[in-house]
């Protein structure tokens, strides 16, 4: 299991970037790998050199109308363990004595 | 509005963490404060003196059974705006067109 | 020991940032703690509350002329360990079979 | 130009990683690329997919001896500079009144 986590946002496009962050979530939608979009960044799992590929892709897209990008990136490389995205929070809830959430 | 992204797992204690990310997670409930778990962190909106120290005593919490700390953490310091944990994704999702989920 | 590394750049200020950052090296500069400012971020050595102190400052610093700021920091905290700017460089360049360099 | 600053370190493997860091060093070394090591993370300059390549490579070797990797970067891409690991630093040292080191 791979999670990348990755936040990219131009630097001198104003201050709302969410319109870049769009660009990057529907990138990652097409390449059909489970994800999920927070506040903060978003999630996506694969191999590693898949979610590489996408981030590249996120970055290159963004700096087509912006001179400079800046990319945070977080990743959980954990052999042997899939389906990271949920499994990890419930496992987080479930030393908490809390269900996961009905979805 | 000021939202925190914080991760924090000590290093020497074993491959996994999420009773560590427990307990963080108790410090951050019983704030008070609007937060969010997901898989590769906690976000939480408050006061930047406010998130700070909650950021400083997980960190302090997790030290007690673990003499090295590693904390990553992301800030989005934007004046003049509030409950940003649900309003940025949004803002993403209604650019890509998508109904906020029911919740 | 706590090392602090943090990056710290206004959004819709431009692309340009190195007046903001050294706004910030400023501050660290005159809190006395050691340091070390590379391209990407500045390292401090401190005491947690102090290192945190300090980012903070930084950060409505910038938030003076900036409406957003986005921050990224990463926390190493380490008990029984001092002088770790060098001594972590030192002990992998050991490892490498390097000297550490004359200065 | 883009710099990328890595930071990956084994989950499980104990306190000290210098020896991971050191493994992921001579990876980046043997590049050719220039690099600067700092005690929270190593910068390299390069190509995109140079950089990206470099971190995963770093990443599969630390995984040859640890289940579990965690890895954090930063990336600064910037079209039409070049040098940044010493530019950046002059830049805001230029905006302090301050010289660059002697080297």
């Amino acid at each position: 299991m791979v999670l990348l986590e990755m936040s990219i946002v131009p630097l001198g496009q104003g201050e709302s970037v969410s319109r870049y962050v769009a660009q990057c979530v529907e990138i990652v939608d097409r390449s059909g790998l489970p994800y999920e979009l927070h506040a903060m960044g978003t999630i996506v799992e694969g191999e590693l050199a898949q979610v590489l590929d996408l981030m590249r892709e996120c970055i290159e897209t963004v700096a087509k109308s912006s001179n400079r990008v800046s990319c945070t990136a977080k990743i959980d490389y954990r052999q042997g363990v899939s389906g990271g995205i949920q499994a990890k929070v419930a496992s987080v809830r479930a030393k908490l004595g809390q269900k996961p959430p009905a979805n």
